[in-house]
């Protein structure tokens, strides 16, 4: 059951980067060494000698101490102990001499913390317990010790992750006991690290901590404010630490990194959270083949040992193609069921409606072939996918949703389309640099952000056709979800006026420090931004983000454990020069103010 | 001038730590192999081929590609160019075919950033510049493109840093471009990264993050608010994680670290930061000694090897004896000078003023012995000594203080008190754990945080004279900065309740979900944070933290760069229920809405 945790440690002691591959060939005793050293110490500094998790066979004889909680207890003879790294057997004295030691084991309450002292023993033929990685032990206790006894627990610890996940938000500290919050939460933390090995230690990239009490950037309507002492000044928190980024190459540091803490205020959106983390990635001198490289050997060499290695170079698709054979700009690639243009076969066809389509400016037809399809789908599978087209009607994306409709009704049928094993990661390049408005099409918007620099083959067009200008942006999807996304950035100054004054409308004295960086010897330089969260949401396999964040809020960005946010008596307000607006039809609410609220459910 | 940047990669590829140290007499072939890679690839995924600083005799014959700034040009004859990493000379040819060429590298302005492509020679001989790493080559250029022209500036790079700090900080980015500056944000990359290193791979730690919107703490006043989208409900930037990694330990994550953002708000003070950076920790099944050895080889790991290597155990004084032999819990331990009570030589004086003292309530006459006072204090001096005590009369850290004093004068008359090189740890232990409250001293407040567990010794006085109580906390302190401080923690329920409602008098709803936690199963733990930017502060010897930091607030907490924060306009404040409370005698402020400010001189 606990085994996960030594592959887990062990796995990321291997290397398997490209660049440590060749290492490895020449120099294997050394990359054996080495690892071993990788192999924690779990028990420095602290009571126990060792977890329970690690002891086997070869403990046998040894005198142990350990720390634990109390998983279960048989008949007052066993006691299961469990800490992060395992269960392991402990035999309860029946002795009359050891009557104390029987009195703490069998007498505290389940999880209840205890310490043990006592002999790693063999269990007797035909007690061991294959299941079990401590199965062929048991500890002999000689002293135990009540560390902190445990009241009732308004549930059973096991049965927890099939509660609701209002209850797990509510008493997170239990739910992070579970096996899998331990195992995302390491592997996050070990994936992490190995990335900071790879950028830091290989690469000589400059982890540097950037501000979040920033101010409003230009269209930064999701930032959360925060006043100040001066009344009628407030900071803001960054979406991203774009702008700082970019000023560290013109500063030349020219290979930055950061994990960094982001913010974004989306009000109530499922699978979201205002605070989130990304890699944040900036370099000097670099162009979309050179960041493409870099995140490919980041993924690479960071993988869990314990999934199928990450194979190099991800393939790439144009925006343009992403739309045409997938229907979206982030194709789930795992399977095919392409979008496959079949106009030209009904160019002189008397169909009405397709006619109808055909007639009109880009008008097509297009089809997706469900192989398979009549051996799976059933006559109400057709019937959704047909009540799912006409929903989606006149929507671009309406192929490519249908698409994933399809793969999702032949997987309830029993074919498995996406194998839950594979990684398909595939860069997605060359989209448009300016979108519509979507409030007054006559504008232009940036399709991702101001900064993005043009496609060297369409600069020209800037000043003539913008709406056409592709940009340097890319982003890298990961089975059908967007993990990363970053661009070259524009790095001559007049070239960056133009955009956001003449092109974008936007007032360029918010940005006024940006410019005149750029006019004092900007380098070119380009970077990325991978949502850690969604990654390693991906890489565990967990349904949600929230399963990979230690406290994660409510989809209503609550924090249902110490109930954040809250009110805050008026006077506490004071020396920010803020007072609440009150909205006109909840006078009511003021009067629960200090009141604890409850926790939604 | 540049060889710092090889001596700070090399070094922190040199284990220093014990474990190390013993793999290291064993194995001393893997770990030169192990350094080897530990150099990092600068050049990967980029335009140049190598960095301007790295080239030296060997490299000559060899064609490189470089990138950089151009430093300064003699005579249109010679170029420097610098990087990150160095400065190298680069010879301007002459010959007619090259003009486009020479074009470029002479009429480009200082601080425009180039790539040049040639060879690499040796200097003609008698021309080498022993001073410069580089200084035995220069290289021959083929080819060279100007990447971006500099404007002028308005200052000169070299004299920088003799400008005002607020010029400093408004051009932020070209001050990052100074040796130091470069120097002081790579020692801190590569120091936390060995940090890391120490505490993931080597000792089993996870690192997990936790939520920087949370809720008020009791007494958390200095805590900066934020708006939610619910009328009158406010979220806030936490002093420390400390609730969040006392609640990962109830939830078994038993070895927690985090290179934490943390944020107070304290208005204006020199020195201090709105956001700063604590290496926090927090351990299950620890005591004292196991997270100050935990700390002392973290620190003994991670230190610069261009310093003196770190001296383990710290040498430790209880808060009685720092008070008693230097006057201050934080004492400067570099030199002697201590405090000696000499009442008892006057027991039986005639001298008014000291029968006066001694016949006070623990009254004392005490005394500091300033060795070689005589041969370098002059009249004034002791003057300004008479005065400095005058001055701080009746304040109980007065000897103290006038300790520090008498160095500062010592060392203005030439006498090297305090070793530059020098760094004395000390830890200092023994807290009271309670105070009298400043503005009522009949009750009493937490000396550091309610969750301070009390010295096992004192436990019976916590129900009759808590007052006496002394605590498990610990503070670490470096050339007399406190840099870290921490705690066993309470883990027992009903004793954090009494001392949290019967002492302190505080509000338990507001701190139901971690007294809730207690109750089920909270294994003992205890934890510690270091202040990382005064850390490094010391390190690096910087004047002050703004100089260890990239983007660092005045001391009036505004980024002069940017100028935040910033006004809002009124209907930006609206989807967060909140309006300006305008002070009565600065409506004209109102009419400034939306003017950029003038950035504090």
């Amino acid at each position: 059951m606990f085994c996960w945790l030594s592959r887990l440690y062990l796995g990321f002691s291997t290397p398997t980067g490209r660049i440590t591959h060749l290492i490895r060939s020449s120099l294997s005793r050394t990359l054996v060494l080495t690892s071993q050293r990788r192999i924690p110490e779990f028990s420095s500094f602290v009571a126990r000698t060792n977890t329970c998790g690690e002891l086997r066979s070869s403990h046998v004889g040894q005198e142990v101490t350990l720390c634990g909680w109390i998983q279960y207890r048989r008949q007052n003879i066993f006691l299961v102990l469990r800490d992060f790294h395992g269960l392991v057997q402990v035999v309860i004295p029946q002795e009359e001499s050891t009557a104390s030691v029987r009195k703490i084991l069998c007498e505290a309450p389940v999880e209840s913390v205890v310490q043990v002292s006592g002999t790693v023993i063999s269990r007797p033929p035909g007690q061991e317990n294959p299941k079990m990685p401590t199965g062929e032990i048991e500890i002999k206790v000689k002293t135990a010790e009540l560390l902190n006894s445990c009241k009732k627990l308004p549930f059973e610890i096991k049965d927890f992750v099939k509660k609701t996940e209002a209850l797990r938000l509510q008493y997170r500290y239990l739910d992070l006991r579970s096996f899998q919050m331990q195992y995302n939460l390491r592997l996050r933390s070990q994936m992490v690290m190995k990335m900071r090995e790879y950028l830091c230690n290989l690469h000589g990239f400059v982890d540097i901590e950037t501000p979040t009490l920033f101010k409003r950037t230009p269209g930064g309507a999701k930032e959360f404010v925060i006043p100040s002492r001066e009344p009628g000044k407030f900071y803001c928190l960054p979406q991203s630490p774009q702008q700082f980024k970019q000023l560290l190459m013109v500063g030349g540091l020219d290979r930055y990194f950061q994990v960094a803490r982001c913010y974004r205020d989306e009000g109530s959106r499922p699978d979201r959270q205002p605070e989130f983390t990304q890699i944040d990635i900036e370099m000097s001198f670099v162009d979309q083949t050179g960041i493409r490289s870099l995140i490919e050997g980041l993924l690479q060499y960071s993988w869990p040992i314990d999934k199928d290695p990450v194979v190099v170079p991800f393939p790439s698709l144009t925006f343009a193609e992403a739309l045409a054979s997938y229907g979206t700009d982030k194709p789930d690639t795992r399977f095919g069921m392409k979008i496959i243009d079949i106009s030209d076969l009904f160019r002189n066809t008397e169909v009405g409606f397709l006619q109808d389509a055909l007639s009109k400016p880009q008008g097509a037809v297009k089809a997706i072939r469900v192989s398979e399809g009549t051996k799976y789908l059933k006559r109400k599978d057709i019937d959704s996918i047909r009540k799912f087209a006409a929903d989606h009607f006149n929507q671009c994306s309406a192929l490519g949703k249908l698409r994933l409709e399809c793969a999702d009704l032949l997987e309830a049928r029993g074919l498995v389309l996406r194998d839950p094993a594979l990684f398909s990661f595939l860069w997605v390049v060359d989209f448009p640099l300016f979108l519509p408005k979507e409030e007054n099409p006559g504008e232009l918007e940036s399709a991702h952000h101001p900064f993005t620099a043009p496609h060297p083959s369409d600069l020209q067009l800037l000043y003539t056709e913008p709406e056409k200008v592709r940009s340097q942006h890319y982003d890298l999807v990961l089975n059908g979800s967007e993990i990363g996304g970053g661009s070259i950035r524009i790095h001559d100054a007049e070239l960056q006026r133009y955009v956001l004054a003449t092109l974008l409308k936007e007032d360029v004295n918010l940005l006024s420090h940006l410019l005149q960086a750029l006019d004092f010897g900007a380098p070119p330089h380009g970077g990325i931004a991978l949502g850690l969260d969604r990654l390693i949401c991906l890489v565990t396999g967990a349904p949600s983000i929230r399963d990979v964040i230690a406290f994660p809020k409510s989809f209503r960005g609550h924090d249902l454990m110490s109930n954040a946010p809250d009110s805050l008596p008026p006077e506490e307000l004071k020396p920010y020069h803020i007072q609440v607006s009150w909205p006109a039809d909840s006078e009511a609410e003021k009067s629960s103010l200090n009141q604890p609220s409850h926790p939604e459910s």
